[in-house]
């Protein structure tokens, strides 16, 4: 299925953001608005494009190309009568629909959480839907929005300044052909908007609404709005199934490295890099065994903890999650963990000179180790993600996830204390491998 | 859908195995002829059971039960006219079942792979239908076989003296109520044999063939016959995707460890928690660092790694594979292989003191654990098996998976060259870490 994507405006109320460029241009965290559109359908599986631009069209298109780029393919149509209503914008791609096709229409300027589009695209029915929110109260900017009336899944009315109303449009459709030829009459009545061609379909009983039942949108028009959405996008990177330590210390600073990061050209995989070479040096801090080499070891084992929470977060917010750097990203911990434990047994063993502190490093690599092994293991089994504080019972509170183990590290660094975390960690990772050994028969049988 | 076995038979051809006890308890690597019918049917999906029984009933009721340690259900019909022919047998048994249930019939004479169940499951059409091999050539002791002469798929003969025949009975059915109703019909004709019954049934048109496709099964009716099965069974056993080492050395000795193994009560993951005490056994002893005791744990590593084997075999044999059993396997070879590692690693380093020794054997220990987490993350991402012959480039002849490992560390002790066999552990599990860091990408995007 098409994507047709309205991005001809100029935005006057987004100046100065708007300032030599068209709305559709204007940087959301690392991305402009439209490559955000663009993004967001393709993870719903929309791969082709339509995009209508207008103010300032030709420098859209040199910026945006043909969608190589993205992944997707993408066809352009110019709307120099742009000022009039959005309604002519949308009417102008006419030519490029079937007259059986159904497509799905978006604006630039509207953000959305990608389940809003798969459950607009689960619907079956052949009307024309509009995506809409009945959580009217959680509305950013109220007044400004499109109002809808719907009566169980039937829009009634839609409009600005209605009275009456008990969900907010989207700015997300799924089409049939038959908008193009309401905009075509509502047009000839000098009724240019889009909700003009909207009214003509509800008379013909032809408007359907599809709830996004929470699901994250919003419809940036003002700096104010902008800050808004960048804010409920930081928000929204934490994974609540993460390790404790992951949850409420890593994450504080990471969201601002993240949203430090997602406006450079650094990509996921390069922080990734990154990641690794700050475990790699703290590995070989470790190794020198004395005060206060170990403590800035402990302070970038922490460092590179956090990293590695920042790849996966500028890959969410910038919409380029892939499975492949989410692997290599579990390879390169493998290597920071083994490295980070031999650089404290080294160093370790390099004052103490007690042969003990091998064998005790090498029990702590195993455990550790096996750690991700069960992981994965889990993950072949049941095809889910093994959940700590859901499976472990009260080993959960050991300790014994990569977050909660690089933070004891950087205790250990920081207090000139490694053996003894060398030691917590053989202990506890152990017994924790050993409990999965039995208690993954029940996901096993 | 229940399945029927008909086990009434004293089975005087296989005497002496049959004296004292009824056909079906033959012996037959580690289980009875009925177990290995009640355990094919019940991986191909079947889980309740009719038993008829007749010579000896009593004994093999006694001995099966109610199925509960097969995991299955089991009903018993009682024959007492058992050496009337087969037909009145399986009549018996018509009480147990619907007029409108469709079950599968089965000989406890009869072994066959699973694979045979399910194809013949898969057929959708509402005949009765037998299970057919059209690879005449390659059926065991022909003169004796059921011939079957097949047109399309229907079954237009059936007898042990045809003269003209395309197909051999390999005695399993998929069958509806129909077959009883044609019994009635062929025993009051005093025709009691099965084959009257379904010559009924090809006389109303009402009798199908469903080809094995090759695939494994044999009538066990003499000593001779139960030899070939014997063998052929074990012959089945080996992977063809397991490493060099496994498939040309290891197999050629756990084949008979095997065979050995499985007419003992020990369980496969008792002979997992084996072979991890064997290996445990040469991590000590690498661990003394001087021949010939390194000479001795070397001996062990690879006995280790033959066991390593048995434990699946022996499993597969007795129809008793589980996922567990094969996650627990792997567990305690990730312990065996940080154990063994450990092990060289420290001999090496009590007559050397050499620290790097240290680091050579982390490096190889860091890189060997990565072979299995790269398979986990492979079975992850596209739900196989990993076949190193096939993605590993050339490099599937460096030697770096687990089988092949173990082979050198064994070398490694024999030769007194651990030294060096850590080195080459700790360059080409890296080398092929490296490799597929980046060759997984065709995996995952």
């Amino acid at each position: 299925m098409k994507g047709l994507v309205i991005a001809a405006g100029d935005g006057t109320r987004l100046h100065p953001y708007t300032k030599k460029k068209c709305k559709a241009l204007v940087p959301l965290l690392g991305l402009s608005l439209v490559e955000r559109v663009i993004l967001s359908a393709k993870e719903a599986g929309i791969k082709e494009f339509v995009i209508v631009s207008g103010y300032e069209g030709s420098l859209l298109k040199e910026r945006i190309g043909d969608g190589t780029s993205y992944g997707v393919k993408i066809e352009w149509v110019h709307n120099p009568d742009w000022e009039e209503g959005n309604g002519v914008s949308v009417f102008k791609a006419r030519d490029h629909f079937e007259s059986e096709e159904r497509f799905v229409l978006m604006m630039c300027d509207h953000m959305f959480d990608p389940d809003n589009l798969r459950l607009l695209l689960q619907r079956k029915d052949k009307k024309n839907i509009l995506c809409v929110d009945k959580k009217i109260d959680e509305v950013f900017d109220l007044d400004d929005a499109t109002k809808v009336l719907v009566e169980g899944d039937k829009i009634v009315e839609i409009g600005k300044g209605l009275k009456k109303f008990n969900a907010i449009d989207c700015g997300m459709f799924l089409c049939s052909y038959s908008l193009f030829e309401s905009l075509e009459k509502s047009i000839r009545e000098n009724k240019d908007s889009l909700s003009d061609g909207v009214e003509v379909l509800i008379d013909k009983n032809e408007m359907r609404a599809c709830d996004v039942k929470g699901g994250f949108w919003a419809d940036i028009d003002t700096p104010k709005s902008l800050k808004f959405v960048k804010m409920r996008l930081i928000q929204s990177l934490p994974n609540p199934r993460e390790g404790i330590i992951s949850r409420k210390i890593n994450r504080k600073v990471s969201l601002q490295i993240t949203k430090y990061l997602s406006s450079t050209s650094l990509t996921p995989n390069q922080i990734s890099f990154l990641s690794f070479l700050v475990g790699l040096a703290a590995a070989v801090l470790f190794g020198l065994g004395r005060f206060p080499w170990v403590l800035y070891a402990g302070l970038l084992a922490q460092f590179s903890s956090i990293l590695d929470g920042v790849d996966g977060e500028v890959a969410r917010l910038k919409l380029i999650k892939s499975n492949y750097g989410d692997f290599i990203d579990s390879i390169f911990d493998r290597y920071v963990d083994g490295f980070i434990i031999l650089g404290m047994t080294f160093g370790v063993y390099f004052v103490s000179h007690n042969l003990w502190v091998w064998i005790i490093g090498w029990i702590a690599l195993v455990g550790a180790s096996l750690s991700s092994f069960y992981k994965e293991k889990y993950k072949v089994a049941t095809g889910k993600t093994y959940i700590s504080q859901k499976y472990d019972g009260w080993l959960r509170y050991i300790f014994a996830g990569r977050d909660s183990r690089l933070f004891l590290i950087m205790l250990g660094g920081v207090l000139n204390q490694v053996l003894v975390v060398l030691c917590i960690i053989a202990l506890t990772s152990n017994v924790l491998a050993i409990y999965r050994f039995f208690s993954f028969r029940r996901f096993l049988d």
